[in-house]
């Protein structure tokens, strides 16, 4: 049961000029579900991106990182789910590469103008057959009318699922520039999942006019404060990418700087939609029955805010205690302890659980009771708040808790 | 249900000459249980310690570094459980100062020359009254002869005990320097441990002569290939202490460099003593259902292989497919992935589970099948081996894994 978060309404989509978007079952691991989604991007769209961080990146995404970084515009993007193709040598990067082939060759551009993407099972080939077979019906789909509703964003969104028990997606609209400008975004599970049913996966298109430069920054900003800022297990995916698009059809001027004052209002104005998808991926962790927000304010840099707050999210003990609903202050001070910032004195340590003030110079509050740090535990959503009291930066994460249904899941054999 | 693990046999452990030890039941947290242990060390004694890590390194801990550091030679030390004194603040120093003072006014000692130690509940204060009011019986228990059997030793295994499943003790006898050299220890608990029973606690007493900055590097070393290199949800205690005495009685010339012939006949003799205490935690973790040592070898250096082994034992995904004796390549391939390593190629990247080669150049081995692979992982005992390709050290580190028994014991309301 995911916490606090329902299915998108279609009609709440909105289409972003300039993309078009192709859903098809293609029979990749599972028949009679959508499991091929094509992107199809007008002229003049900027594209950045990032990507996961593990050595072990996937087929998908190092050819992805090899088309980013050509002199082409990227035109298309094609994600299948069902297999990762991950784990996969130089089969694995020949069938990424022969995927952008052949949608290329349908849509008569380069091969590098096109951005694959795969998320499943990990170390299993590909099947190109099914694959390759399954792209005219998505083009097919992709070339439906899609101006004036959400339906091609509700496929994508249901088409990338593996283990998510909801599709995620959603839209904001607002001005830039004086200009009006609407975004929509889609994303995917999260952790490495049953049966490694790997990767998250995020992509979001807006209409706002953007440098390539600029996209990619817009990537790396966004990322930061919402995919780069959630955890469920800790573990990192082999595939985890997220995508922006801009398209330019809200016809402001190119922003070229994110530091700009236009290109602070475009992150102000997206930055909460790529929170929700991320938010979206925790709210629908395994096992999940809680979402947890952490902030570390008070820390010399973000690198050590971080730090402890990963150090809180990740500990197992801590995560168990959010399932039972139990303020356990020694787990939560523990982790911070150990978080890795050496020279960190205790003494300035505060800690609050919801509005309850319960640690004060790295003691228990003298003010504390027991039964308030139960009553804060108990909703589904709890923020955690940690004073480091050495400075003025501050960071935020967000996770789950820790249940049985975790294990359940984890331990169950692959099928 | 510990793994592959019996209590010890009272008739099985040496007693150490120039140690005298008493075990009381205080009452500290629970009536009729063993809870305050006390060590007598004979003059001549040399004392080596390592400890936590954390920063929020508990009142005994604090105190046990100052008299370590101190000109007085160590002579006894008192261990309870029940409390551990952590999280305590300015009274939690004072009262660990205060234990020490009290029992070195019984023995006539100097209150530097005394070690505290506490275990149990983090963040309540240490009941004095009941820890001092049980120093009396302590110390007449510890007046008894106990120069032909191990009673005393299994008593303070006995005595140091939190939510550990059996009590912990073991010995040796080898020869050092053509001297017979015996050795006994003892070990309680691991991890962070319902409800908030943290630390893992080390007490190693050898007859052999060590001076006292040998005695030192000789608890580092033996940490380094034991306590330090086992996990079992990856939270780092408090409280966490290890400590060696060595009385010198054996009448071995004095070791001096722990690197000297004698001091790596020593060290041989010792470390698979402490690795039988260490290895008898994890066995002992809660909820575990196997026992598991990662080695990765191939490293450039020891850090390296640390990183991968860590990132691989504290996986939930790959602890929770251990669990389920599931040979999920992909879990153990994505946590070597995001280890840390960021120059790591990974088709240099070997791995075998148990005796089954199963990934070769980074990729799943041509003739692995996966009923192989199912094979090793069904016994309760597990050996994986992972090889970096680049390097030639090597560490190993034990593990156990993640059964839905952790999240019940971690999730259940502090008593």
């Amino acid at each position: 049961m995911p916490v606090e978060l329902a299915a998108p309404i279609e009609t709440d989509l909105l289409p972003i000029g300039g993309v078009r978007i192709g859903v098809a079952e293609a029979g990749i691991r599972k028949a009679n579900r959508k499991d091929l989604t094509v992107f199809l991007l007008d002229e003049g769209c900027a594209v950045g991106a990032v990507f996961t961080r593990n050595r072990y990146a996937a087929a998908p995404v190092q050819v992805c990182r090899e088309h980013l970084a050509s002199e082409q515009p990227i035109r298309a993007m094609v994600i299948n789910t069902g297999n990762a193709n991950a784990g996969t040598g130089t089969s694995g990067l020949a069938n990424a590469r022969q995927t952008c082939s052949a949608l290329a060759r349908s849509l008569n551009l380069h091969h590098e103008q096109v951005l694959p993407f795969s998320t499943g099972v990990i170390m299993e080939p590909l099947p190109m057959d099914r694959l390759l077979g399954g792209l005219p019906a998505a083009l097919t789909h992709a070339a439906q009318p899609q101006h004036d509703s959400g339906t091609h964003w509700l496929a994508a969104a249901q088409g990338i699922m593996t283990t998510d028990t909801l599709p995620k997606a959603a839209s904001v609209a607002g001005t830039v520039d004086g200009k009006p400008v609407r975004a929509t975004g889609i994303a995917k599970g999260a952790g490495m999942i049953r049966p490694n049913m790997a990767t998250m996966l995020g992509f979001l298109a807006t209409d706002a006019a953007v440098s390539p430069k600029a996209a990619s920054d817009l990537a790396r900003r966004l990322a930061d404060v919402s995919f780069n800022r959630i955890t469920v297990d800790g573990d990192t995916s082999t595939n985890d990418s997220f995508v922006v698009v801009a398209t330019g059809r809200a016809g402001n001027n190119p922003i070229e700087d994110i530091d700009s004052p236009a290109g602070k209002a475009l992150v102000s104005l997206l930055a909460p939609l790529a929170q929700h998808l991320a938010h979206a991926i925790v709210r629908d962790g395994e096992g999940a029955t809680k979402f947890i927000a952490i902030e570390v304010s008070g820390g010399r840099d973000a690198a050590e805010c971080l730090k402890v707050a990963y150090a809180v999210a990740h500990s197992p003990l801590v995560k168990t205690a959010f399932f039972a609903s139990d303020p356990n202050l020694g787990r939560i001070l523990a982790a911070v302890g150990y978080a890795g910032v050496d020279d960190l004195d205790i003494v300035g340590i505060d800690l609050w659980l919801g509005d309850v003030h319960v640690v004060a110079q790295g003691g228990r509050h003298p003010d504390y009771r027991e039964e308030d740090g139960q009553r804060v535990m108990k909703p589904s959503q709890i923020h955690v708040h940690i004073g480091l009291g050495r400075g003025n930066a501050s960071e935020t994460v967000w996770t789950c808790d820790f249940s049985h249904e975790y294990v359940t899941i984890n331990a169950d054999y692959r099928s």
